[in-house]
């Protein structure tokens, strides 16, 4: 029951998102949609509506726009993410700056930033106030790794705290803005806050696996992609570092041999671990709320990301 | 008087744009108040605060960060654009991107853009829709100017969408939100509303006159360059297709013959007589409010922007 509520929301959320993007300009319209229609798992609006409903929320049409907001902005920053790294391909299909080039890519993601703010302005302030600090984070986030990557300084601490912006603020953000627009009290938000913050890191942390450990046909992406931009294997210690040092001393596909090294130094066992510790926390938040099939759905979320393969 | 009071809301509009780009992130804080203390005229929110007064506001203190937050929007454009120009000067500074890089200043921009929203949020639901449709419509004026430069197709209809969207609308916001926020009635937001679109209009087209005929030094920076990107003379009859033959035709900087070219075909007398239409335009607008210290800075205003140099 509780699945179907859920399913039926998210195919708002996309109906919302493909709907939002419609432009007299055609090639925002166009990748936008392009970009909407790649997919993507959706865990962020997917959370947004499941804590809600654990909330005790009975209209899902309430989290709906709030829900696409989510997943827009998170959109939005994949389609300048890729113009930076010069990705070609993303969720297996050519990435927008690779089909429209990066001046029609870069305004599209401004594009998609500002059908963020459209969603979310008939929210009352706070809810806008929660939208504006997550992105602003998200943003930060990304700028850390940039500057992280650049310097080839990526100590386990810098890698927490740009995980914690770019990934874990975004989930939050959402279960936050769920609990709160179902009207529950502020123990029952926090709680939901924090499952979906440690969800978050815990996504995030896998993501970075997934990158190394990866199929890359599973994926539909190529794997190795963060170690090229040293990163996501920073969760180990001095893993940005080895990165470099690896890359200086290899000529000949250094990314791949690397990616070999990396799979022999334990620094995949230990990043699993954190993942591992951080769902710990995420399941431990979700114990102080009532028995619910939205609750059930939610522990079944941590361990969904955890042995995800793709 | 009244100039003192715009003097002291202005300035702290620019106290409220230098904290809101604090940021423990270096470089985003670091680009922001580059941008921010590079200047510029400020227009925008002079606007909110004129039309607040005009509108017989009396606390000054209301409409700064929406004011703040106009400014904001056009500021995070101005980084990206420089980007997509590959600008090296602006405002006789050095751009974003040239002093820290594309990822850096893509980056930069976006987080100018969250700050926005910051900005915002605090104010109403309605306030939020309104700068939310001027953003898409700016966004949507960049990417159709990119996409007219780039298929060479930029006739008069064509100009006229791009300015609207791109400069006129945001123009307009201002102006709309200040005279909401003094409470204004509906025949004075609108009167107030075309008035601020018109003068929008009118500064664009002078801009791109003197991105023709203009002094670079007077200008702060190089003139030709919307030219280079077949743009800007465009409120002229077949002007963009004039300038894509005439560079086609010239190897020796074709960009400077081609400006003597416009000067000497009628062009930019045909751009001023319709600055000079929207600015009676503008004009006629404010004729519907009281008299007041605020309105006659209004109309002070449509002859700066229609005399200026720079």
């Amino acid at each position: 029951m509780v699945k179907k509520i859920v399913q039926e929301g998210l195919e708002a959320v996309e109906k919302q998102l493909r709907d939002i993007v419609k432009s007299d300009v055609d090639v925002l319209q166009d990748a936008g949609l392009h970009i909407i229609r790649s997919g993507g798992k959706r865990l962020r609006p997917q959370l947004g509506i499941l804590a809600y409903l654990a909330a005790g929320g009975q209209d899902v049409a309430r989290v709906i726009p709030m829900s696409a907001a989510i997943e827009m902005v998170h959109t939005a920053t994949l389609v300048h993410d890729d113009i930076n790294d010069h990705s070609m391909t993303r969720r297996g299909q050519i990435t927008v700056h690779a089909r429209w080039g990066r001046t029609f890519a870069l305004l599209a993601g401004d594009y998609l930033f500002t059908k963020v703010y459209e969603l979310m302005a008939p929210y009352p302030s706070e809810y806008n106030v929660i939208m504006a600090d997550a992105t602003t984070k998200l943003v930060e986030g990304e700028t850390l790794q940039a500057a992280a990557a650049k310097a080839g300084n990526m100590d386990r601490e810098t890698y927490k705290t740009i995980i914690s912006r770019k990934t874990a603020s975004l989930f939050e953000a959402a279960a936050r803005m769920g609990a709160m627009l179902a009207d529950a009290g502020e123990e029952m938000i926090e709680a939901l806050a924090i499952y979906a913050y440690n969800l978050g890191l815990t996504f995030q942390i896998v993501d970075d696996i997934l990158d190394i450990v990866g199929d890359p046909d599973t994926l539909g992406k190529p794997v190795g992609t963060d170690i090229a931009q040293n990163r996501g294997v920073m969760a180990t210690q001095n893993g940005g570092l080895a990165v470099q040092e690896a890359v200086a001393e290899l000529e000949d596909d250094p990314i791949a041999r690397m990616m070999a090294n990396l799979r022999e130094s334990g620094a995949i066992e230990i990043a699993r671990m954190q993942a591992e510790e951080t769902a710990v926390r995420a399941r431990n938040a979700l114990t102080t709320l009532p028995l619910s099939p939205a609750r059930t759905e939610m522990e079944n979320l941590i361990e969904m990301v955890l042995d995800r393969q793709n």
